[in-house]
């Protein structure tokens, strides 16, 4: 039997490592935050969700600082949440502006009002340090406002840490077994794959050249029975998600301009809390914009794929949390990319807590690993 | 922002303050207890219920000394309670007496037996230190059980702690926004309004002369369209509830010996846990004592208004259930009745606990409170 | 009252004491393990159970050394079970022989593979110190597969720990009681009774001359107003079971060399969790092999006695966990077989764990006992 390992100073995040706190989050879908106060948990805390009369977006703790009402159970009365206990109101910045029982607004009253961003059919948030909401490190999803792409779309409220979702999107060799029966095919396991840990970012590339395509690409681009180049590029884009470009090159194509044909796939998810995630996800192709059917074929075979996902990650959450003590595990050369992001995270979570003795601090992701 | 204040001493009970033991609470309606045994929680305890023969309710520990079996899966035999499991027998003051596999009673075991009261409609139980259990501190409910009074009554089963059941009885400045569709009246907010302390009861008067009765006095008085003058005192007793005396005076009454009516809002709840009380209300009257229409109508009213406090007070307990940590509150000048009987149960509360360091004793109410 | 005892050492395994695991328990029946995967908790872990192609039975881990996907979810291939995520690929014996991604099994990888024995209609595992797993130890039952014997059984989710298990098991004071309108008969109450302490088996022996037969044994043996001898011999026989060999002796019997009527009872139970427990009994006998009306009504009897006991003991359980810690227990003369039980089991438990400070070792299991 293997030996335990000395507890050691941890390397990697898991699945019980401080929430990152200093990240643009995806808070909802734009269609979500209307004029009706919006209740939802993110990152552990509760936040009421709505809209200015402008339309402008606006994420609030949606505990009331007087006695603790959820303000998304209160109304919404102009621009400002009316707390339903009291009355009293809080304008978008979450300063106290009115409190029907005192002749004077306590106005150095204050709760929690977080920057957001709206992108497209995204609301983002950020509810760290607020001095830090830098909008230039929202990871771009262009795609999904452009006109030159369609996008097919869905949710999942998941059971699993971040940390496990994350490494299953930059983890290639499970398509074969977890996924035989949706997206894996033989030839993608044989492809080549280079990795690139750029600053935060992990990026891995894979190039396949020759090939006939999987159905999920030849159906929706009508080169079934076609040979293709296929090229891939998927990364780690921050804690909040992993974004993949795929790019098929029709070798018998007859205008060469014609040739590629791209699919970007957006996997966007926050923590809920430590072991739930929201995730939203999104297919994004160049051509056959209008074409109904491979939009709904798209929509068939994504679900599938990521129910797989979803069911194996939910299974493993279930594991370790009826397990006795953090998992020791087991890690391999392909676990390289996973690897890579999860020093970043152990290390972008570890930035934001207060300093603590050496030996506490390995406490929060007390985690054996084992690399071969 | 505000910043946290730092962790000083607690002045004030919150949803973490221990449960005070020495007080008579309602243990449960005089009908419920009767000769087949009842089980209950009451300040975290579970108990057995019943009555002796000559109708004597009893109250006891519902655990038997032998194995833990629930008493109340036993049965009756008599006035003793006999244990389900190996026949166990325990007379009314919680002796044993029998124990069928035994030649002689362990007549030194022995189980809690807590001293109770009946008085009218109720039955009242003392679960601290029982040499401390003076009848004389059960709150006066004469009207409860008096001919000249009529009385209409209910029950809720709450997610709510006790210290926020009493603010919000004692809080008039929600009736206008929590009660706006019920009992919440524009003129009330504007009445005068005094405290006082008095040992460990917090009263607070109101006086509002010469203005038109809201629709929950004026139409059961048949009031309606008159103008009159409305007194209110209402008190934090003891931490087992909360009355209200109202008293309206019908300005033109042409017998002024026949212009006042009288309304009496018994409220009265027990801890079942930390986060779940049991409620019992009764809203008594000194007029129409015979009128069904009236008792229908303050019955739905009533039920109508304290199912919003209910649900207030169930989000305010999921969202500091959910919460990380306790949650830090402002309060007001509104809020002084609150804090004042907010003072008196910590001091009660505290002084029930073994003594600890001073650090340590700041523990479990540590809320950093901020008054404006 | 009682006064509490001083926090002393504690001489009693109870509810709150570590799991043996250096024992035989019962998995699983022989039939529920098959060549489908079986997931199942057993000793507070969870592992999978399948069947060799050549029909030994397989009890391993259920976590992925790699990534902690639960083997029950993956697939059986040949003798190997092969993870759903990464297809890692283990033997029987928990060692690593495939991993698709890479080019050389990482054979240095292993999982738990549990010691596992089958015998007749029971596959029994070890969990604890392999080195210690010798299959003598596990607890007689040739007759669950004898020709001579007929056996009706079935089993039992259960709320409730082990050690009340076995303590229920061991007392026959509770008959009278609990089981009074079942199998408890006054008789029996009247009966001699021998306690026998060897080594860690607590055996109990009982005999009752020249009286009627309770319906129990005298239905099946159609003994029903005739007069018997009656002899018991129960034991507590490991952590993993307690068994009962009772004999009736027909004082009229024609033959004396069919004078003698033999029923064995086995009750076996597996912790799954601390508080819940895997139960299977099985009650046997050597008289009436083929009579379907004697099977019929010793389901009937056996079930409807044993469900008496799981609901005592879930109730007890319940009480136990809704309680304000530790509860004090009482305990008398004929509880003597039950607490030379606990302390074989608190002694056999403590062997296992890390050796600690004397204080802090009393902390498992903290009661208070008072011996009358």
């Amino acid at each position: 039997m293997l030996q335990k390992a000395a507890p050691a100073k941890p390397k990697m995040a898991n699945h019980t490592t401080p929430l990152i706190m200093n990240c643009w989050y995806v808070a909802a879908r734009a269609g979500e935050v209307t004029r009706t106060l919006l209740e939802r948990t993110l990152l552990g805390k509760t936040v009421v969700l709505y809209r200015k009369l402008d339309g402008t977006p606006v994420i609030m703790q949606n505990r009331c600082a007087h006695r603790s009402f959820p303000l998304s159970k209160g109304r919404l009365e102009g621009d400002q949440v009316v707390c339903g206990y009291h009355g009293m109101a809080y304008n978008p910045e979450g300063q106290c502006v009115a409190m029907p029982s005192l002749a004077n607004a306590p106005t150095h009253a204050r709760i929690a009002s977080y920057p957001t961003v709206e992108r497209g059919p995204l609301i983002w948030v950020w509810m760290g340090e607020a001095d830090k909401a830098d909008p230039a490190l929202i990871p771009d999803t262009a795609w999904l406002e452009s006109a030159d792409w369609t996008t097919v779309t869905g949710y999942f409220h998941m059971k699993s840490n971040y940390v496990a979702m994350h490494e299953n999107l930059l983890d290639q060799t499970h398509f074969a077994i977890l996924h035989a029966d949706t997206v894996g095919t033989p030839e993608y396991a044989r492809s080549s794959l280079e990795i690139f840990n750029e600053g935060d970012v992990v990026r891995i590339q894979r190039a396949l050249h020759d090939s006939p395509p999987p159905p999920i690409y030849g159906i929706p681009m009508k080169l079934t029975g076609r040979q293709v180049d296929r090229f891939s590029d998927s990364r780690f884009a921050s804690p909040a998600g992993h974004i993949a470009f795929a790019k098929i090159v029709d070798l018998a194509a007859p205008d060469p301009a014609q040739a590629e044909y791209r699919v970007n796939i957006t996997h966007l998810f926050t923590p809920e809390f430590q072991g739930t995630i929201h995730y939203w996800w999104f297919n994004s192709r160049d051509f056959g914009l209008d074409d109904a059917a491979a939009s709904a074929y798209l929509t068939e075979t994504s679900l599938k794929a990521y129910q797989e996902d979803v069911d194996a990650l939910t299974w493993i959450q279930e594991e370790v949390e009826k397990g006795d003590g953090a998992p020791d595990e087991l890690s391999f050369g392909p676990d390289r990319p996973g690897l890579a992001m999860r020093k970043i995270m152990l290390r972008l979570a570890m930035a934001e807590q207060p300093e603590q003795p050496q030996a506490a601090a390995a406490g929060p992701a007390a985690v054996a690993i084992k690399m071969y």
